[in-house]
């Protein structure tokens, strides 16, 4: 239905270019659901024209400059910026039901399944089980749970810094509640889970829906060469699996950089691949 | 009730000072519950007999030795060696109800609000959250139960080489069906959260009820300075928080060494204690 959306965040160019390969990998998996972005106002012109096009709706959001409640608790809690914005996913009330997804995830099959799930459904987070990963999860957009979120934030701040603390906090009965809003692990696979029990992701790893490039090495950290399929310059730990890191960077130049060198005509930017531009 | 039992496993000495310890934490947390200790034949005379101090029935299981189910399943499967023993915990029927706990385990708060849940519940595995840990779990004994899983063992093996993927594998709908099945992960703490996600330990470990010193550096591969109270000597990674371990020596150069000073009389034993013995 059109009143179902995925949705991603990007503030910058660099998660820019991840929600685009979020947004294709959706697309190519036949996604009946509508795909937002939500885009910092740092976001490029070029950037935010390609979105556009692999996007249904761009939405630009600025909580410095907004005014509104967002803007109030901004203030308070400047250490909280893309927390605020990511939680402004809520204000899109012209939808009943949305999947967030980090700039950072890659679908790797149709998932249009998650819309049966209620608010607030999420996987586990590897790092401590009885907490849900904010990479993916299952909302209902809520002028009024915005409103206390936001208020939730301001009181208690995050206790990891993020919107996963803060979404931790306020959804705090998601360990012990109902289990039809644990998501399945495969939708929200990320990198540590394949290092600290390897047994288990050989199991059922290969039933990967969603990979998600947790931490600070990011796909687009990498550099790929186009012509040998070689992915080099990782900056320090092995952060993925080297074949879903593959999945990312051939969706990426084949679908994505088309599109950015169509935008950036003349003007030279960064892609990430060489041989690519 | 009487009926109802924390029960752990021992294979050799090494073991046997882990459930010495266990066992004298849940009595210093006044459980009311029975404690059973199975042991394997190479458990020594000395450290039996404190295990019988400790515990309420110590019961040598060897499936080597048996001429039973389990016998033949482990002569197929002889890679399972100590899978097969920790499974004879099912057969312990003069119980109704049981938790099992790994000898590696620390209880650091009475936990027998535990016999409140049903077969199988455990906590979530940080390496694959859609796993249990089969460090901590309750369950019911059955011959019943006992034999299909000698069976799941000998026809599907397991996928990690021991109870864990056994258990997991068997135990199947864990993930999905029932969140009352689900313990919290201050059930079973291991290490390896503490260092993947230190904002949430440092949240909620101080909630925590048992620690699980999990992986291959277990708190009696250290050693301890009784009078500085340091402990040096770990092999490779920090296996657990320092204060956790101290937890463990402490219990163990207190309670136990006396113990097993008193059994083995004048004979040399390894204390790992520096100025213990
Ligand atoms: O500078 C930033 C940092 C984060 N994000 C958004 O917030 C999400 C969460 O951050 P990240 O994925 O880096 O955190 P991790 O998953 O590694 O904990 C990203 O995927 C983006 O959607 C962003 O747009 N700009
Ligand atoms: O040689 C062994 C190995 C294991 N165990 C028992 O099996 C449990 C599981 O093994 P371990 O704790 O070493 O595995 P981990 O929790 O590190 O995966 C132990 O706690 C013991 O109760 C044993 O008695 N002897
Ligand atoms: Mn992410
Ligand atoms: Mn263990």
């Amino acid at each position: 239905p059109t009143d179902q959306a995925f949705v991603t965040l990007a503030t910058n160019d660099s998660y820019a270019r991840g929600a685009m390969v979020l947004g294709k990998s959706l697309r190519s998996h036949n996604t009946s659901k509508k795909l937002v972005v939500l885009v910092g106002p740092q976001v490029s012109n070029p950037c935010q024209s390609v979105l556009k096009n692999i996007f249904d709706e761009v939405k630009v959001v600025d909580v410095l400059d907004s005014g509104d409640t967002a803007h109030l608790a901004m203030m308070k809690r400047p250490d909280l910026g893309v927390t605020f914005t990511k939680l402004h996913c809520w204000t899109l009330t012209h939808y009943s039901k949305c999947v967030f997804m980090d700039a950072d995830t890659l679908v790797l099959s149709n998932i249009d399944e998650l819309f049966e799930r209620e608010e607030l459904s999420a996987a586990p987070d590897p790092g401590w089980p009885d907490c849900f990963n904010s990479g993916v999860f299952v909302f209902r957009p809520s002028v009024e749970t915005h409103g206390k979120l936001l208020q939730y934030c301001t009181e208690h701040g995050s206790f990891d810094g993020g919107d996963q603390g803060v979404l931790n906090g306020f959804f705090s009965d998601w360990a012990t509640a109902d289990i039809s809003k644990h998501l399945p692990f495969i939708y929200n696979l990320s990198s540590i889970a394949i290092y600290t029990y390897l047994p288990a992701f050989k199991q059922y790893g290969g039933n990967a829906k969603v990979v998600h490039f947790l931490g600070k090495t990011k796909p687009w950290s990498y550099t790929f060469d186009r012509k040998t399929r070689q992915i080099s310059g990782g900056v320090q730990e092995p952060a993925m699996h080297p074949s879903f890191l593959l999945n990312w960077w051939t969706l990426y130049a084949s679908t994505v950089v088309p599109m950015l060198q169509e935008h950036y005509g003349d003007k030279p930017f960064h892609s990430g691949c060489v041989e690519c531009k």
